[in-house]
């Protein structure tokens, strides 16, 4: 029984372009093709087309964002709760595009695609994708579906890197931006997270230099990198009260090397499952992909990557969210308001840490469906 | 040439007791003997042996604090910058002494250490030792040595934790007592850390269910582990000033998985050079006690601990310590004073994290000194 307020059952599309001489160039030089993207849509496009929304996702995401891709699926999309009829984004009124992205493993073309040239997987001969070229590439995929303006592009931690670049790289096309939870660069910490947790999967003996497809795959390194990871999506206050000092299915201390509290267990656990559904080498591009993303860079600063911007921003952080800080929002916001462009700032009270804007969706909800309708009224 | 406010050329000594029938009983129930311990002394006993200070030490410390081991050493010992004639802990007024820990692999006995029942090193059948165990072989040290009174007993980190279960064990031993930048039981994502940590070295085939002495020792987990470790000693702000986002040896990025950013290079260097020092077993041992460390669950709580005890706190820790943070101090501190127990606390504005208390020391010498001076005067 689907609740009323789903997109139901929904399914996952896939793109292809760049084929033959067509290539698309990418930002470190190299040329990719042919390029396949999948996407989910929801709701319907609107007679004028002023209604169409980009949903861009994080790391481990995908595009299945919402609805459910079979009646048997236990579990919805990964942003369900925020998108549906009657929801923060509303389909009853919005048409949602998830687009995946490219150097993932959830259906566009990566590192374990085959590589046309060779019959074989690309392993790492895949070339080192960016933030720009994922963008690049979901807007060959809107040409593709007609759509030439966006009403909103939304998207949390990497995703909000993609709001940013899409803003940049074609400011015309879209109206409202919302990024969540991200930064126009990552902290020298956050790299340094994800170097150990890249060294995690390249010393891995099943690695192989990334050549391990139809072999065993490096699953103790990618566990360990997800461990990592999930670590720093939480916060200490958030693991405090989920699990604090509780044993794991005993009363005492083991006194040995098998796990003893709660929290070990879970880390444990998620990190093996992340194995069953994610591909080592994606989890290279992909986290590659974000230390390199400095959207200032090319431009000196960031007051001057903004200049000359119509779009309007809605920028959201949470308090306890130290892989991509508040401050990091509030340098972007900041940069938005020096060149007096529209820029709503929230910064919720939440123990969630980063998993916060994934988690806290009632009040991010309304705030998000505020912004939509307001700003679509705005011609 | 050695300094004039240096200890100089020190040796290291060792002590070893329980052999035979009088093995040591653990807090695990299992019985350890004979038990070795490394430790080194600075200064004179005063003749009414009333100015012996302990200095207790962390994860990766040693007994060797202070001064050269030899004229070629390049480096002092770990807490130089602090010991020595008329620095924070003045050897001209103290007799110092350093202990190191069982279940280490810096002279004392532990998982390296051959089991002379067996005549092969323990590995994981060494017993798993707590913070209480370390504590009580360190008395036996005291008890050797004739000291029986100790003016004071200092620590950071898990040298803290020591000292909190030195005042606890043996309270009418200890006079004052200096805990900093620790805690009396590590946060559920401290925890979370180390389980990463020891997982990342379980899971390296090298380690061979820790059976790898004489062969290639598990370098890839250890490093992957001390990498983790180093990130959580340093703070997001002092990683952003040490390296930003600066490029190792390049001007541009690689568009490879080499490494490009200073951080990175400076992680697997500090996690290779780790390997060549540290056994990996012990880094098992070590964080376990660590985390099973939880001064207040015999007493239901910290206030309880802490009833009835005579020993004046000086409780040290540092703003930007989130492996530690001050919260675990104030809370020390606060039990402290519940029981009308003398606690000066002290939160020092530093950027450096966790690491603070051991690169602060110019002001948190200073502090050190004065409450020694004005403890040792107060009969």
């Amino acid at each position: 029984m689907i609740a009323e307020d789903s997109v139901g059952i929904v399914e996952t599309r896939y793109f292809t372009f760049a084929e033959g001489p067509n290539e698309m160039e990418l930002e470190c030089g190299r040329k990719l093709g042919p390029i396949t993207i999948a996407y989910e849509t929801y709701g319907e496009l609107s007679p004028t087309k002023d209604n169409a929304i980009l949903i861009v996702h994080a790391l481990s995401g995908d595009a299945h964002c919402a609805g459910f891709n079979s009646p048997k699926d236990e579990k919805p999309g990964w942003w369900d709760d925020m998108i549906g009829p009657g929801k923060g984004i509303d389909t009853a009124k919005y048409f949602v595009i998830c687009s995946n992205i490219i150097g993932g493993c959830k259906g566009s073309t990566g590192p374990s695609t085959i590589n046309p040239e060779t019959g074989a997987p690309y392993g790492i001969g895949f070339p080192v994708v960016t933030i720009k070229d994922m963008v690049n590439a979901q807007k060959a995929l809107l040409d593709h579906l007609g759509i030439g303006s966006l009403l909103c592009v939304i998207g949390g931690s990497m995703g909000g890197m993609q709001v940013l670049q899409w803003v940049l790289s074609y400011p015309e096309m879209v109206k409202l931006a919302i990024p969540i939870a991200t930064a126009a660069k990552l902290s020298t910490q956050a790299i340094a997270f994800d170097e150990v947790g890249r060294r995690a999967i390249m010393s891995d003996p099943d690695w192989l230099g990334g050549d391990y497809y139809g072999k065993a795959v490096p699953s103790r390194g990618l566990a360990i990198a997800r461990m990592i990871g999930h670590i720093t999506y939480m916060s200490d206050k958030s693991m405090h009260h989920k699990f604090g000092r509780r044993l794991r299915d005993k009363e005492e201390y083991g006194y040995d090397f098998v796990t003893d509290f709660e929290v070990e267990s879970y880390l444990n656990y998620r990190g093996d499952s992340f194995v069953k559904r994610f591909d080592a080498n994606s989890y290279l591009y992909i986290t590659k992909a974000m230390d390199y993303f400095d959207l200032a860079a090319p431009f000196g600063s960031l007051k001057n990557a903004f200049a000359g911007l119509k779009t309007k921003f809605l920028v959201i952080s949470f308090t306890s969210d130290w892989l991509f800080p508040p401050y990091q929002s509030k340098e972007i916001v900041s940069a938005l308001r020096h060149n007096n462009i529209d820029a709503i700032y929230m910064e919720f009270e939440s123990d969630y840490g980063h998993d916060a804007f994934l988690l806290e969706v009632e009040q991010e909800g309304r705030l998000i469906s505020n912004f939509l309708e307001h700003g679509r009224k705005q011609a």
